[in-house]
């Protein structure tokens, strides 16, 4: 890919030519600024890495208009050189095509609906009803319930399990070992144990969603999960029977959603926060990695929980101070009340 | 499905029948208070959306004896309305039922005794010395290793593994993307690394039992790793080797408990609780969302952890004062002291 | 398994031996003191289980050379009796062994590459230009993509998903429903959504690594994700883009690793610890279980976070106090000041 093109690509501008080089020059690979050899593009999106700008050996940095007095090399100027670096990547990809095919070991219901150039990997399982829209790709050993509706350039990859009912928009991404569709965890409590409560809700995910390896969305127990148009979700995440996620919100890995919960548009979740059952998030909230998340939150904003990290020594003598917290607090108040 | 049937079959008395409505009503579905229509049945479990009993446009409600003079539309009176809901939910359960026969590209071993009316998916694989009692369901792409017992009425959902000599009782739901019986996480250290220790246990899983989508349960080194009846687990949990866990204990999604830790009977563990290895968890305890237990619990009752949440910079401010914490109460006994 | 072929394997010495008892004594099990029978093999490894060695009916304990005074059955003596049962335990295995087969439903492309007497189970699905080398076992149903290279005597459980250009060591083990290679978690925020990063990198896993039952690991954004060699990963692990891992690290269930962190050697992490991005781990850190890890860890040893257990009734009041923490700090620091 020569030079010129990407500069076209990105709508950049392109600088900093020195005599001897022409922009007509190939660019093999993207690499960082740090490792980004002769014929490779590096971008310059963080300010922590502006050190590595003076140094680096890249044919060219994407780069913003500010920065680009500080570059060396050839350059690119963009309004969001991440983003354009994000947009660029994708042509330096070389992850194997899937095969416009249907794979003769797929084992697919006759009533099922196939688009155009669909892929469908060996050992698929397709079951009655399903509408697979054109350039859907179905990875191997997939197996689609019942029902089920794809749009159109959607991308299953391998082992990925779809129960009956669920309604995929267009451009979907699902990573392998995830599962949409399964059972909520709805039961009424009996006197011989647990009486399960059948799950009558279906799943629908919007359009350009893409879901992690190993996650899994439930289906709603009366009404339905729904995972609403841009929202992008990491691997490991359990979302519970009946939320709701508003648009283009940002889950990341190990994060737990409880039943019932609705989160609001724009919202960012960092890792491994947990969200109780039942509560409203507002749009535009963000959670820190491992929030504690026990009640509803009205204001946009940014929230957070946890202790951080001590040493484990110093650890254990602030938890044996805080199982008694309440009565260190007590004692302050009586001290310090004649100062108020 | 008619008002006067759904009455006898969760035992419930009719009542607030208007002169214009007839007891014989066709009732098409289930739906909560608020969307529930004309021809839907709906109920009133949690005090909380009391309110919504006035507006509600539901056919009829399935209430408490307490409730029902507010109830303005039909209604069945039960002694308990969610689990009469939970009951009632499966008549109107929609799901695809599983072909009773055994897919032609299934590979079972010779050996492998089939029970009555089973159904095995697509691309199975059942190894040798398999027992699987009568109606036991296998999803498509499922795997069952060698030795495995399944108990009567059991449904695998596709995309499940089972490895060696797991023994699952009756009526086992296990939802698509869980492993149970793969090797617990043992080893010893050695010079040149981890020496791993064999996993000679097995899994053994009782009556009544669901597993979660995408949960993992692991065997046990020496002994078993035992799951008692009645237990219900929900997505995304790890049970180490050796675990033991009680009857009817519930088991939100992503808790994860650690090798050889025994939780009693009638224990609820709510969502991303942990458990260290080598506890004793009594009967009838209840743990928080994110609870950190690393101490054995002898006494029944709720139990909690973490700070709840913050606002990002207040949070900030109170992390830099926990680093600090046992000095401040040293302060703070030293100016109390006399008033002790 | 004669009791005298043990302490040969093992380079133990045998003692205390009756003058009824022969050497050649049969074993036929490993078990824990408490629960060894007569013809059983016990250890001693750990001081909790001392006051089980006086009533064990084991035929024979792995023991410390401090110990066995105390031993009154047939004792082996071994510089570490955990290693020694960690070594004796696979002659006690006796789980299914794979065939050394390629079953005729597994789908292989023309140029894959595959060594002596390796094992494809049913249904495997393995994409064009992989090499697997001598020995390797391909679980059923598991899915390996384009151009992977798997290692001499590595084993892939049933219903794994490599993605394409993985590789794998020598004598790495992967459970279950485990996922390598899939997209990492990299998106650019543009006016209509999230712009997806293409994943340009690739996983990189060294020699005897073993990975747990539902565990993902991303590929690299631009470089590679790298697990070096002996590193012991569990269940539910999450592994983001970019993460590089020393040598003989340990991680335990349901660890989250944030993208591009790094560490050291030698550490060991337990279950649900938590690691935000971009962070680097020096060797030999230990993590308490949940453990909140926002900065960089310069110094070897042993960090934990968040509040242990309290009843649920006094840690309301505790996270209600905490939420004026600062401000009750700094009403000590005014009434000690004057002492400080």
């Amino acid at each position: 890919m020569k030079l010129t093109e990407i500069a076209q690509l990105v709508e950049g501008r392109l600088m900093n030519l020195l005599v001897s080089q022409t922009p007509a020059v190939e660019i093999t690979g993207l690499a960082s600024l740090a490792t980004a050899q002769s014929h490779e593009l590096s971008f310059l999106a963080n300010r922590k890495y502006f050190h590595q700008l003076a140094q680096t050996q890249a044919a060219a940095v994407l780069i913003s208009d500010k920065m680009v007095a500080h570059c060396s090399v050839p350059a690119i100027i963009v309004a969001d050189p991440y983003l354009a670096y994000a947009k660029i990547s994708h042509y330096f990809d070389h992850a194997p095509q899937p095969v416009r095919d249907i794979h003769v070991s797929a084992v697919i219901a006759e009533d099922v609906q196939l688009g155009m150039d669909v892929s469908i990997g060996a050992h698929v399982v397709i079951e009655s009803g399903c509408i697979l829209a054109d350039r859907v790709v179905i990875g191997a050993n997939s197996v689609i319930g019942a029902g089920c509706r794809i749009g159109q350039d959607s991308h299953l990859y391998p082992n990925v399990t779809l129960y009956h009912q669920v309604k995929l928009g267009e451009r979907v991404i699902i990573h392998s070992g995830s599962v949409v569709g399964s059972d909520g965890f709805g039961f009424a409590k009996s006197k011989q144990g647990w009486q399960k409560i059948a799950q009558l809700g279906h799943v629908i995910i919007g359009n350009d969603v893409e879901i992690g390896a190993c996650t899994s969305i439930d289906r709603g127990a009366l009404e339905n999960t729904e995972i609403a148009d841009h929202v992008i979700i990491d691997n490991q995440v359990q979302i519970a029977h009946n939320v709701k996620i508003g648009r283009a919100t940002a889950i990341a890995g190990c994060v737990g959603i409880a039943g019932s919960t609705h989160i609001g548009r724009d919202c960012t979740l960092a890792g491994a926060a947990g969200l109780a059952g039942h509560l409203r998030i507002t749009d535009g909230v963000h959670l820190s990695m491992q929030a504690q998340v026990t009640q509803s939150i009205h204001e946009s904003g940014s929230y957070a929980s946890g202790t951080g990290l001590l040493p484990t020594t110093l650890w254990r003598k602030s938890v044996a101070r805080w199982r008694h917290f309440d009565e260190w607090v007590r004692r302050v108040r009586v001290v310090t009340r004649p100062s108020e």
